[in-house]
């Protein structure tokens, strides 16, 4: 017998990597290439740094106020965390604490599984179409809860909000959280379904398109009573999650809606400039709603392109899993690196 | 069957309050009177704001590093968290898997019994003695974890180096955490027993000795074998928690020792005059090792007097627990306030 005994083992996540070199282009972990609003810079200038000495306040009333309004959802329906990442992992460990496993796609968030073994709940998973859409025919079944990303992750697909009300409505006694991480830049968000559905959670985050990875915020909405239940649990893990700095950076972010939608309407531009030019290279992908595209190429090898664009000082996302392990992930960064990438790929020759 | 029937259901713990008020004198959540180190202000008006839309480093490398230069321990024995609670409730979510019940005092930090429900860990409470001090004979029976604040709280009370070190030698088959949330105001760290055992976790925080309540930052030093699987659960949670502006707040309290002693040793001397007059106005408590007195009147009733404080604008804690419900905990605050407290002591007479 040994103290390792009692130990939980789990074998963690791989968050994307970090480079520590300047001067790469960096579109492996879906950031957006824009600074956060100016209002921003505004808060950091300005900040009473005494405040720092006292206790944040635990309700995070400032920020969920500023939520409130620019979603025109109630306070008591909003909840905050550290991350979504952070909202996610409370989420699972409130609402998913059943006998019956839980469902989700194969191809998805590669945090979902973590957070079941960590948390010990059953899980099962759904293999999407050929085309990488959700059936959602698969998620009709006897369950503990369902989580699904929409637009999902890696593959950038989205679904109808009527086929993600489908599967809400067919699921009345599991709760079904909706990851909307990627919806700001052109999707369809079902948050509107939440007065009609107090099962369904619909999860947000500033890390993309409100430029703020660095400062780890993201949130859900949903009935009341999942709220509750969230924060009861949230309350019992740490009360004061968001620092007092982050609470002012993320309500100055919030407070700038015109610099939000321009900085969203950028990257979809550059988007759709880099679907055209690798198209024209022979890559094909899902139609992308998000900041990044999920993109294959007809003849070349992804994991030696990966690691050639590498060596170039070109970061993106390569994921050896099966029937996905074709594809590259790559973020939108700024016109200026997208277009460095296409040129590196017009004079790219394959070993 | 609703989907109800798979929440976690749990009692939160109640943080102390976070009065909206200004002008109050508030010695009710153990805050730091002073402000942060000086460099933590330059750090707010130089940070580079367009860094925050990129995810900061998961490993806290940079804040890790300057602890390790601080405590002069190995950055691969250090663990940072979102504040101690966090670090806290990993560590019982890691640690704590077993089936025997953990150990820790009945009057004690009130979140761990919070933490134990929350992660469905079965524990034993181990009653202090009359004098609040603990019996290491207490913790020599078959257990699934140990943890035991030193300074405790709310009683401020500190149990000998070697006290400790009995337990942690006589429970080699379980994980003992000490929670030093309180050890720089006079206190004794077990610290340097890390080397010899490597079951024992040593938990601090920048909330109380650092002024850095509102920034949320906690660690814990314990074997590369402890931290190792810490690390894996953290990980599994939650990547990135640490945000890019708090780690360099951080590091800039760490890089002024001078100031950090300087505010601790002004606490204490503050502590020590506050004793006296405390003592002259028939107040009795355990001889604090911590920045708040849990006082006791010979007299009054402590709720009465909480109320009375309150209403004066002077908010102190009151835990109406049995053993500890004639007991107010005092957090020392500056020469003035604990003036203006202890003039409000002498004119007051209860009905």
């Amino acid at each position: 017998m040994s103290w390792e005994e009692n130990v939980r083992r789990v074998v963690p996540y791989v968050p994307g990597e970090q480079p520590k070199e300047q001067n790469i282009i960096k579109l492996n972990t879906n950031e957006n290439p824009y600074p956060p609003a100016p209002a921003v810079e505004e808060v950091l200038r300005t900040f009473g740094t005494e405040e720092l000495r006292k206790y944040p306040d635990p309700t995070v009333g400032s920020l969920i106020g500023a939520l409130s309004d620019t979603y025109q959802v109630p306070a008591d329906q909003i909840f905050v965390g550290v991350g979504s990442d952070d909202v996610l992992a409370m989420s699972f460990l409130t609402f998913f604490h059943g006998k019956k496993p839980i469902l989700f796609p194969d191809i998805t968030y590669s945090f979902y599984d973590v957070w079941a073994q960590e948390f010990e709940i059953p899980y099962e998973t759904k293999a999407l179409k050929e085309d990488f859409s959700i059936d959602p025919a698969d998620y009709m079944g006897a369950n503990g809860g369902i989580v699904i990303p929409n637009p999902n992750a890696p593959t950038g697909l989205e679904a109808r909000r009527d086929t993600i009300e489908m599967i809400v409505a067919s699921n009345p006694d599991s709760v079904v959280i909706i990851d909307e991480a990627y919806v700001d830049f052109g999707g369809e968000s079902v948050l509107p379904l939440i007065e009609r559905y107090d099962n369904l959670l619909v999860v947000m985050t500033f890390s993309k398109s409100r430029s703020l990875a660095g400062s780890r915020i993201g949130f859900a909405m949903g009935s009341k009573k999942l709220i509750g239940y969230l924060n009861d649990v949230k309350y019992s893990f740490n009360s004061y999650t968001m620092d007092r700095l982050t609470m002012a950076v993320g309500c100055a972010a919030l407070s700038d809606h015109a610099y939000f939608l321009d900085c969203c309407k950028r990257i979809v531009a550059t988007r759709e400039w880099t679907k055209q030019e690798l198209s024209a290279l022979g890559f094909s992908f899902p139609d992308s709603h998000t900041n990044f595209i999920f993109a294959k190429h007809k003849t070349w090898n992804a994991k030696q392109l990966f690691t050639d664009l590498k060596a170039a000082g070109i970061y993106v996302r390569y994921f050896d899993k099966p029937r996905i392990n074709e594809y590259l992930r790559i973020s939108i960064g700024t016109d200026e690196e997208m277009k460095a990438l296409i040129d590196f790929l017009k004079n790219y020759q394959q070993a």
